[in-house]
């Protein structure tokens, strides 16, 4: 195991009924910005929920954040907050309001001349506005950590950052609210917390059998529970189960001391900046066609995932490599997520720009560093 | 699932060489007083380690905190931080010397008349010094909890307290200083943790199948290394997975949301109080009698405990239950520790006085309350 440090102080308040809370946790006399989406939480109770638990602070509101949520309106936002001195921002929504929300916090005090630079540059984040959130859809794991995803529309960009500075003061995680979303968004949600598992997890033995056993414990119950929550969406448990297993996929635990690739993720959000697909869709694409090329390298754990999670028990390491492989699609299929990039229309001319994209960054991608452009190419032609 | 809150703000420094970090971590310019035991820590080195770190610091020690801490050394220690204007506490050792030192940092500010009903009323604690650990014994977990156990030697009372103030600011865990352990505080450590694990997972069906494979994880964890770390005390890997794996055990993850049971703990702690047994002994002996006692309640969980942990495939339910006790059994024996109170040539006459305690404290134990004083004396007659 190698060193590490954990610290993650977000207090998470779980549970149907939770939103009331929001009066016991928001500091008092606190001035907030409510951001939000393009406006389903005012279908389905959230946004009244929210208003009611708010009715004794001053508060405004900030709405129209997209998925995979962009610079630009987050500068809205930031100018908005400076206007109304704004001191506490509360993102109601998904993973995107609440990155784009971690964004603004940083951005509302930066000191440099372009806060694009904060994800651009690493330009470091000296201070940051206390922030919290409502999650209505389990699936990025921002509620418990400090971690955003931001795209400049300008120029086709979706890179990250991470600061302790942006952590959650605390975060609102109510099942109930995600008994409304779209099965596309249920199942996206769902394929982004099994992945996010499989960067942390699907490298190599690290002798680390906690990590191990803790991230499978979550590969299967996603695997358990997914289905549920498209036949039956309305059962609390299962909404809760996916709610809770989609926070622990990334709050750092599964993460201590061993290896992680994440290359994924950094491949996939090429696909999303210039071709506009979910992310979790260009998750789906992406894993299967990146085991296979890095199979070398991964073999070893793809035998043991096969195994632990999807009962892969015979076969060649060859065999059962594949059929592993094979077992993740399926069960991204099986939520009714595709999983080849020709699916969404998409042909081998799109990987020269975003193989060029990681030529021009020098990124070293995978766990081992060894996921090279051509490598990329090699991914992407696998994924057609 | 239940509605729950989660906080744990806990710093975890982890890994070999951890200690010298100490200088980064706790504030310059504080008056620190180091708390330790009996003296074997001058014998490992951590001392050394710790001095090392500190010397740029002003500070003082106290040694002598005894296993079961005793609330009277307790309170001694109370005077010299008073004494000394000390203004952070540092834990160096197991968790008997940090769950004293969670004593000491909520009594030096204690208003009331006597600190010990922190214990024994649930006074409550309003300010508490700040404090942080160097833990050398993976066992309690009270490295990333705000939990505490302290006896009272003038009247055998063992009792425990609660509050996120005595949180440790930050706790680090170096699996080197766990080399020279003598084989019995392995042995207990190793024994605790499971024990915690049983108390949060070892109850009923609960649907909640991410906290119950997390508990499983943690179980197979200890029972895969645990023996290793008794054959090759120097193995780093064995040392740094049992560590972790006991923090994991206790920072309340496995607990979030499901019936919690802690009946073994309860009457192990009258155990230890009126006998002087180790902690783990206790629970040893009490958990495998409390699972045959109680396992109308605990059939199901047993049966998947069983299967997931210690591969008992076959049988009736009944003969799967106690085939999983029986494996519990053989673990704790493997690690050279007794199950039973005869082996320490205690007999029958040890049940009325204990008896007695809980009749008159008028607890509800279990994860049903519907263990009493008299389900309590079967569980000691089993457990002879």
């Amino acid at each position: 195991m190698n060193n590490f440090s954990y610290y993650n102080p977000v207090k998470i308040i779980f549970g149907k009924g939770s939103i009331a809370r929001l009066k016991d946790e928001i500091p008092t006399g606190a001035r907030v910005l409510v951001l939000y989406g393009g406006g389903s939480i005012k279908k389905n109770g959230v946004y009244d929920q929210v208003a009611d638990a708010l009715k004794d602070y001053s508060w405004k509101e900030f709405s129209g954040i997209e998925a995979n949520p962009h610079y630009e309106t987050c500068m809205k936002a930031v100018e908005l907050v400076k206007e109304n001195n704004i001191d506490f921002l509360l993102a109601v929504g998904g993973g995107s309001v609440l990155d784009a929300t971690k964004l603004i916090a940083a951005a509302v005090y930066y000191d440099g001349n372009d806060p694009w630079d904060i994800l651009a540059k690493n330009a470091p984040i000296k201070k940051a506005m206390p922030l919290a959130a409502v999650m209505t859809l389990p699936a990025t794991g921002s509620e418990m950590n400090g971690n955003s995803v931001v795209t400049k529309a300008s120029t086709h960009e979706k890179l990250s950052f991470g600061s302790p500075l942006v952590f959650p003061v605390f975060s609102v995680l109510d099942p109930e609210t995600s008994y409304s979303l779209p099965d596309n968004q249920t199942a996206n949600g769902i394929i982004d917390a099994f992945v996010h598992v499989c960067e942390q997890y699907l490298t190599y033995p690290f002798d680390a059998p906690l990590q191990d056993r803790m991230a499978e414990s979550i590969l299967q119950t996603l695997v358990q529970e997914g289905p549920k929550a498209l036949k039956t969406p309305k059962d609390y448990a299962v909404r809760a189960n996916i709610m809770w297993a989609a926070t622990m996929a990334l709050n750092g635990l599964i993460a201590v001391g061993v290896p992680q690739d994440w290359a994924s993720h950094s491949i996939g959000h090429e696909i999303t900046a210039f071709h506009g697909l979910a992310h979790a869709e260009t998750l789906a694409i992406v894993l299967p066609a990146l085991a296979r090329v890095m199979k070398e390298n991964k073999k070893e754990k793809l035998v043991q995932m096969g195994e632990r999670v999807f009962g892969v028990n015979s076969g060649s390491t060859e065999e059962r490599v594949e059929k592993t492989i094979e077992a993740v699609e399926s069960f991204f299929r099986s939520l009714g997520v595709r999983t080849k990039l020709s699916e969404y229309s998409l042909g081998a001319e799109i990987i020269d720009p975003i193989v060029q994209r990681f030529v021009e960054r020098g990124w070293k991608l995978g766990e081992k560093g060894d996921i090279t452009p051509l490598k990329i190419q090699e991914i992407l032609t696998a994924a057609l």
